[in-house]
């Protein structure tokens, strides 16, 4: 049955950036394993000769140190692994290799990530600042919560987050389908209050609602919510996998944002030495799998996130990548007026600020609570 | 359209035990925010009185020190936050919290998971011992590498699996679907491969090609795979989504044994105050969403995983859960002769020993390779 070695490879290869912990030589082992680990998965003296250990395996393009007991590898593998699937992305760059100690995804180059499947977001900032008609101030996106309200009580909320002013409401991710409040009357419902608001301000809030689930599930929420006037969509590609992400965005029949959620991805970037920079979990794999926007823990609350981290989510949302799309980064946890202050000063402009409870730790009125906050944004676009 | 507070919960509630880093007062606040962080998202001052906080709100049933600072929380949710769903499941348990720094994920407590949504595996432990007619010895699995191999290579090597007596064959979890060796004709001829060697033994041998991808795709070669005959699936849930387990196992049309991969999930272990406990991650959860065996580095090589965790989630393997099924912990991880002498000691018979390169490592004759270590395999089980 043996027909002989397949043909050779084209020879167009990817990089990843690894840190890697310990001293220069355990680092550089760990490099050297790294290239067997996601590829072949053989000790390197089982590796057959010809196009397995000249193509197939991953190769270190460079090495240094970055500090005291941490170094960068930058490793290339050949694209011809890459299916265009973001399951087989993730299993090369880092499938094995998440479970060995001291190893961090610090960032990927993938100079033309369209040819290799991955067209990235359907819209994009520019097209969603187009969408809720604001150009140049940070968008402010209203959380729609507690679990445990009615679709009625939750529309209630919406309905005056959007005569506020708001640009975005989005549920909770908290909110499901549940026997107190079901995803389709939720739904409905929010839709219709945000549309009643819309009308009589004379402006776009679009309205998000969460559509986790398995597969089918999702598309038949999306699908709902498409046809019942929902704005976008709000997913958590740590608990359906990222190639949902890609799906959902990719399908004609369901085309609105979305907005990407950390839920369950923390453990990737809980420990500096291992797991996954925040700059490509947040920034760099939201925008190739097709979010329109990525929300993450901002710095200054209680996250495992830092200031650095922030900018490079940020930088990794706007930064020239083939022809993908910039999209906004969208900072949460627990926004109050002071807050907000400090993250206009921060991100500029081309940010999503998503408000919870700090609109309504302003008082009981939430259409003045919103408009307050948005008189803080507005000054803080015009002083930059 | 406020119909006023939706009607009252059951009252029935599940736990999760979870492992708090800090002071007693450290970790006893860590626990009260998980209980607000799980579910409402608010600051205390905030949450509304009556159901929400009364039901909804997690509840610290148990609170004590484990050691020096490390705490143990027991923490109640209402059972109506479930939906029968993975993804909210994971939300509830661990959705926000991985995003903090010092929780850890310690044991799930749901006592009756079929009630839930959750019927576990399908075929389980004893129905793939009797599908492969072995009944009181740890079973092998052979692995199909490396990548970078054809279809044929591929189906050659099973073939001598097959011969050497292996239960067991799988797919590397690193082959999917190339140019140089695609998915329908790999597993067309290592079906045909297994299936000619199982006429010449006699015995049951059965192969499990790697169908992860996105949820269409996946089902398509899953759809596929059956149809040519194989005898089972390997799926890497951390690049899937849990839900994509439990779909696929639920599917009558490819109702074959499942096995779980780790690929991905490593960030959930990789430290011991933060992300998920091995036993849940590898045990719990597998067996929860139907895997009828759950695939881990075992304990002794370079992965982040001791013999204590390994202990774990042998037991959480098969540890009597309302109706659900023991499941075969699965060790892998360079096995060679000694190690496998090893793991049966450890494990006893209920066990799932992958083999990859510790085979070939034996001598070019893979035939012979296997029948060695089946013969360590039955000794360790007479032994017992």
């Amino acid at each position: 049955m043996n027909e002989g070695a397949p043909a050779r490879l084209s020879g167009a290869r990817f990089t990843v950036e690894y840190h890697l912990s310990g001293t220069a030589a355990e680092a550089h082992a760990k490099a050297e394993a790294l290239c067997l680990d996601q590829t072949v998965e053989l000790p390197d003296e089982l590796v057959p000769a010809g196009m397995i250990r000249e193509e197939i395996l991953g190769l270190v393009e460079s090495f240094r140190e970055l500090k005291a007991d941490r170094y960068e590898a930058i490793i290339s593998f050949p694209t011809e692994l890459l299916t265009g699937e973001c399951a087989q992305l993730l299993n090369v760059v880092f499938g094995i290799a998440s479970l060995k100690p001291g190893i961090r995804v610090a960032r990927l180059h993938l100079p033309d990530p369209v040819s290799h499947g991955w067209p990235g977001p359907r819209f994009g900032r520019d097209v969603l600042r187009a969408l809720v008609n604001v150009h140049h101030r940070p968008l402010v996106c209203g959380v729609l919560k507690p679990l445990g309200l009615s679709a009625s009580e939750l529309a209630d909320l919406a309905y005056q987050f959007a005569l506020g002013g708001l640009d975005l409401v989005k549920d909770d991710q908290g909110l499901s389908d549940h026997r107190f409040c079901s995803f389709e009357e939720r739904v409905a419902r929010c839709v219709e209050a945000v549309a009643k608001a819309n009308r009589e301000t004379g402006r776009i809030c679009l309205y998000m609602p969460h559509v986790t689930g398995p597969w089918e599930v999702m598309h038949t929420r999306s699908l709902f919510a498409k046809k019942a006037g929902a704005g976008g969509f709000l997913i958590c590609p740590g608990l359906t996998g990222f190639d949902a992400l890609r799906d959902l965005v990719r399908d004609d029949a369901v085309a609105l944002p979305v907005l990407s959620h950390p839920a369950l991805l923390g453990s990737f970037i809980a420990h500096a030495d291992s797991g996954i920079d925040p700059g490509v979990l947040f920034g760099q794999l939201p925008r190739l799998f097709g979010a329109d926007a990525s929300i993450y823990p901002s710095f200054g609350g209680s996250y495992a996130i830092s200031r650095e981290d922030c900018r490079r989510i940020a930088v990794e949302a706007g930064t020239p990548w083939g022809h993908l799309k910039p999209i906004f980064p969208t900072a949460a946890g627990r926004m109050n007026v002071e807050r907000v202050s400090e993250m206009c000063e921060f991100y500029g402009q081309d940010v999503i600020l998503i408000l919870g409870s700090g609109i309504t730790q302003l008082g009981a009125d939430v259409v003045s609570a919103c408009k307050t906050i948005l008189d803080v944004v507005a000054r803080c676009a015009q002083a930059e």
